[in-house]
Parts: structure tokens; sequence; C-alpha cells
């Protein structure tokens, strides 16, 4: 304990250092396509420290390998993902500290500040990015200089992952274990607010096109309203959900009322107010298991639209369009009681004196890349607000960052052990 | 019958200059707010043949004093009236000569030539507004010109009413009325196919706003989706058309399944696939019986939305908005057995030698501005496809105008009688 000890008294020291470090990620606008300053200056934080750096471009090609993996770009020349390798002595366990540097546009939203200002204030860093998830970028490279600097040798590796690409499916992380970085255990600093989340659901967007038939309003009944048949998909897919709230409980979303729910998000059919409209579109997300594959959930909606279109002549012999599209992110889970996630429970309380909450991630991460591609068993547990990431003036709280590099950086001790 | 026999065969020799007429008629592109130099020609054309012409520009404002009438420009500065006035000798009843001079856009449709081509090829002459209702003009025109070059002095009035604005909604027409001018009846030539309409629906358009609450996909159920709270309204609006097809039935539409359709055109809703729509938006058309006034029909629309409403907890506190948008026209109907109608039925028969289909229109005309407002009896009547108006490559047959205009120059001999 006294080791622990020391580390806390490390990362109080480096106090300033960090907030400078997290405010300066800031000043990146690392948007997707963008990323690639912001990655070399991690990267040369990564090699000052000592690790060996690898810094490499996902290939969109080889990444079709992965099923359901979504790839929503091909070129990646300006996005590389960084990798730093400290190899330990031997005799410990490996691990992984993911983050990604992409983040979300700033958009046109009402910032106070500039998005990339970086601002500190109040006991909190203001930014794009802050939250989700440079902050937590920091956390993980702050638990690891705190090891290095106090003097401790690691036995097990330690693998500092700043990938690219998160915020639509997971290329980079999925390029990383292409490139062969594994681990026997990976923690994802994303904004968890401190909440231990040992699972993270699934989720992917579907389109619905629906069939009707055209005619003038005056004689509507001549036609066939698409807007109407549409109807029936819905009701279909509304009944799907009910069923499959009682089918797919997960321990780790008994909290939520609809654990994976089924969301009609767009709904346009028509186009004039006298016509009787030929097509409707829906567009939804449909959430998933973390113990469910993405085409197993694809399979349940296109046999609930199937049957529903049985049960009514025009659609049986018009059958709607299911198009999967956009989204895609798969999701995964490890048990509550996997050593990797009780090491940040137990260290959790030490740092902050208080149980975390273990729960599943209300959103989609990489950690369903590393544990269904990988099998790498990985628990998400970060600083950060998830509720201020993806708005305008996110912001995160400097305290969370500095425990959450305590939480981590003792993890990484009782994960890899080290030399007496 | 003589008299009749020699107004016949001065049409037959005119059939090359009514042929020329139309076409060059085509030839002004008198979309809305362009209808100018078109009506130039036609007052010009009526000045020739003796009438006292009046040309005049409605104005919106005096127009406001008609209840329910659409008015959708302020500016009718390049879209005057014309009214051309062949007094009688005493004796007889006075009849006006309805046709519209705008056209509904040529559009960016799939035209073989240019839609102000006035192409003259197998009988036929193409364009933008030969059936709607450039045809028909010509038709009300050479009626008249017939009987004057035939010598004959026509006892009851002819008024030849060529207005603008029918296509969204009457004011040409109601400016007309306004003007003072009147008559004992009307016969608008619009293109029925030469089927005789002593009734015209009224429609309007509708837009209802249903609120649902924004929430994130993956937690739906903390929102209320407005999408599915629109399909309540949705479907008390196909109830309400339901009850209507029982209690708006119509001795002249008897022929339709539903002769009053409620039609939902248009519905849009939310904007991302992950999120809760807050709102949904539908736009349709209600059918409204020619016995029914505008204000009873929305009535019955806003009770039945509003007790739909009372069925739903949600809806109930946040009540749906209802707008009457866009497109309005009156309905009117005489009876079938009026003595103008069964004028034209009869000469029909004398000209074709076939009994004509007698109906009620399945559109809007300016019919129900004629009856509501002017209380004028009016029967719709003319050569012309309804179902090639407002499309790309418009045509009309040039039979049907020699035709039609014989059948309306015989029904002026009868309606106005004449000095032996």
């Amino acid at each position: 304990m006294d080791v622990k000890k020391a580390i806390d008294e490390k990362i109080e020291q480096m106090r300033e250092e960090i907030i400078e470090f997290t405010s300066n990620l800031i000043k990146f606008p690392s948007e997707q396509g963008k990323e690639k300053n912001a990655q070399l200056f991690f990267a040369d934080s990564l090699k000052k420290l000592g690790c060996q750096v690898d810094i490499f471009n996902p290939d969109a090609e080889t990444l079709r390998k992965y099923e359901d993996l979504m790839i929503t770009r091909e070129d990646f020349c300006k996005s590389p993902d960084v990798v730093g390798l400290l190899k330990g002595t031997g005799g410990g366990k490996s691990i992984i500290l993911n983050s990604h540097m992409d983040v979300v546009p700033a958009g046109d939203q009402d910032w106070k500040e500039s998005p990339w200002s970086g601002k500190i204030e109040n006991g909190k860093i203001f930014g794009r990015g802050t939250s989700d998830m440079k902050g937590g970028a920091a956390a993980n490279f702050y638990a690891l200089k705190a090891i290095i600097e106090a003097g401790i040798k690691l036995k097990g590796d330690v693998i500092v992952e700043s990938v690219v690409d998160e915020e639509t499916g997971g290329a980079g992380t999925a390029a990383a274990l292409l490139r062969g970085y594994t681990a026997e255990a990976a923690i994802i600093s994303e904004p968890t607010d401190m909440k231990v989340y040992p699972a993270c659901m699934g989720s992917m967007w579907f389109r619905i096109k629906v069939k009707g038939k055209a005619a003038h309003g005056a004689t509507a009944y001549m036609g066939v309203n698409a807007i109407e048949k549409a109807q029936i998909i819905y009701n279909a897919l509304k009944k799907l959900e009910g069923v499959r709230k009682e089918t797919k409980n997960h321990s780790l979303y008994s909290h939520l009322e609809i654990p994976f729910c089924i969301n009609i998000g767009k709904f346009s059919g028509g186009n004039w107010p006298s016509s009787v409209p030929d097509e409707a579109v829906m567009e939804g997300r449909m959430g998933v298991s973390p113990d469910e594959s993405i085409s197993e959930a694809r399979k349940e909606l296109e046999d609930a639209v199937r049957d529903a279109a049985a049960s009514d002549s025009w659609i049986s012999k018009n059958p709607p369009k299911i198009e999967w599209f956009g989204s895609c992110w798969v999701g995964g889970a490890v048990s509550k009681d996997h050593p990797i996630v009780q090491n940040i429970v137990r260290n959790h309380f030490d740092v902050l004196r208080r149980e975390p909450v273990v729960s599943g991630a209300p959103w989609a991460t990489d950690a369903g890349v590393l544990i269904r591609y990988g099998n790498i068993p990985t628990v998400i547990y970060g600083p950060g607000i998830g509720s201020t990431a993806h708005q305008a003036n996110e912001y995160i709280l400097i305290e969370d960052v500095i425990k959450a590099t305590k939480v981590i950086s003792n993890s990484i001790l009782d994960w890899c052990l080290y030399q007496n």
C-alpha cells in the first residue's frame, strides 16, 4: 500500500501538468479525418515516457475481415492510430489502456467559448472532447507516467492505445487488433462518470421502405397509402421490442425499463397533401444485447417485418425493403466478477471511499470491438460526464480526471504486478 | 333547327381558325403571375368580335369579403381578368361563358416538345394548358363567334369571362363577380371530356402537428414518440372518412366509392434514427360535399381530432395543432334537372348522337365560386382530357374542341334565344 500511496502523491504533484496536458489536447480540433496532429503530439509524449511507439494508418480494406464492423470511410491518411508499448520485466499480466482521439463535430451550436479553447475555469476544463474523451486519454497517460516517474518496474506489458474513428464505429481500435496488439485485459477510459461498465450494448440503424400505390387524393381509395401500410410495420417493430424486453434480459441492464429499445426516429412519406403516397420510409435504431450477435438481432427484426407483411395482402405482395445503414456498433460484455472489473471496483473504493455503480454502458464503445473481435476482457471506466459529451460547452471536472488517473494507475499495479 | 345547322356549318368552316387560335393561346406561357399577354390577346379577339371588353386586376383586399375564398397572392398586376360583354336585344336569358387562362407550371418533366409549342399533330394540339383549359377557352370564344358571324341576334346577354388564378382557388372568377358580372346561368368549359358536371366538390388542405417528447433512442421509453401519437390522429381521420361516407352522400357522386375522401398525403416526423421524435406533421386533403360549407367540414375534422386526443392521456395534455393552409376550394352544385344542365345534355346528344355522362366533377373548379358566392346556376362542360391536364405532354383532341364549340354555341341559342 505504500507504493499506491507514492503513486497517488506523484499524481497530486503532477496535477497542474495533467490539467495542461488535457487542455493542450483540446486545442487540437481532432474531428474525424483531422486527428493527425493530436495523435503525433500524443505519440511524442509516449516516446518521452520511454514507450516504443507505433504510428500506423488503419486500412479499410483489411478491416473488412471483421464481420459487422462499421467502416464509414476509405481514407485514413490523416487519421493514424498511435500505440505506445511499455514492456514489463516478465511474470505479470498485460493490459491495454484505450482511448480515442476523434471527437464529434463541434457544430454550430451555442458555444460560449471556442470549442477548441481548452479553457480552465472553476475546476473544469472546457471544449469539444474534454469529456469524450481527452480527459480519459490524459488519465491513461498519467496513470502510466506516475508509475514510471515513481521508479516502479512493472512485470506485465502496458499498451497505451490512442485510436481514431471511435465515434463512427471502431475502425481505429480494430486496426490496432489487426496490427497485433492484444493483452490479457483492457480498460477504456470513456466518460462513465466514474461508473464501472463491464458491458456495452450494441446498436445499429435500419431503414425500412414500404410501398404504396399512388392516386389522386380525391379518389384516394383507388390507391394504397404507404403511410398507412408503414403503420403495420411500425406496430410490428414495437411488438418485437416487447418480446425482446422479455427474451433479451441482461443482468447488467436490468436497471433499464427496456434494455434494448427499437426506436423509429424518422418517418417520411409522400410530398403532396392531395396525392396518395406510394412510399413511406422509416429509419430507426435497434439496441442489441451484449450477448447477442449483430446478425442474430438483424434476423429477429427481418423476421418480424416478414411476419407482419404476411398478415396484410398488399404488403405481402409488395414486401418492405430493409436496409442496414449508417451505424452499427457491436456490443460485448464480461462478467462483473471478472478480475479486471473487480480490480477497478476495489481501487475506485480505495481512492474515492465509496462503492462505484456497476452496470452496462448506456451507449456503444470500442469495448465491443475488443471483446468480440479481440477476445480481450474489457472494462469501461473513466472521468467525464456522458451527458455533456456531444453537446455545446462540453466540459470535464478536473477532480474527476485526477481521481480516475489514480484509480487506473493503482489498477495497473494490481494487474501487471511490479518488482519490489 | 336550321339555325343550329347553320351554326354547325359555320363552325366547320372555321375549323382551321379554331385550331390556330388554340395553338396561339398555348404559345403564351401563362403560368400564374404571367397571364397578362395571353389575356390581352384574348381581349383583343373579343373586341374584334364586337364585345364591350373590360380588363381589370383582381384586388386581394376586397376579395377577402368572400369567406373561405382562397387568395394565395397579393399582387395581380400581371394577371388581369378579361370580360367581354355582348348585349342581347332583350327578352332572353343571360349567360356567362367562363374559362381560365392560368396554367399550372410546365415543370421540368419529360416533355417531348416545348410545353409552349402549340404543336398540331395527328388530330391533337400539344402543350401546357391545351386541355386545362385553353381548348375550352377557344370553344367558348368560337361558340359566340359562330353566332355573330352567322348574323344571329341574341336576345339575352352573353358574358365571356377569361379569368386568372383558377388553379389556386378562384380569385379571378370571384373578382369578376365583385366587378358586377352576373347572369342567369354559367357554363365553365373545363376539360370534362364532354361529360356534364352540374356539381363540383370542394376540397381543402390541412396540416396537423402532433407533439412528442424527445429522448435518446437507447432509452426511447423515456420519451414519447410523436410518430406513434400521430397514428392515433391518422386513424381518427380515417374513421371520420368512413362516417362521412355514410352522412355526406350526394346523388351526383354516388358513382364514387368514397365521394369525399380524407387523404393524408404527407407525413414527416423526426430527423435522426436514434432520437425519439418530438414532433410529427401530417398534411392532407379533405373532400367537401357540394352541399356542405367549408366551415361545417372543418368543424367535423377538428371535432374528430379533439375526440381522438381525449382518448389518449398524452395527446389530451398536448393537443395537436390544426392548420388550414395552402388550398381551399369551395364546392357547389345545381340539380341535374336544372334547365341549363338539360340544355347542355340535349345539345350534346344532338351534336354527338349519344347521351352524355352526367355526374359530379371529380375535382374543384370555379363553379363553386359562381354558385356559392354569385348564386349563379353553373354547369361544367368542355373539351379536353382531365387525365392529361397537369401532366407532361398535355394535349387536346381537335375533334373534341370542334364538337364542344358546337354544343356550347347551340346551348347559347337555346338559353339566350334569338331573333327570328
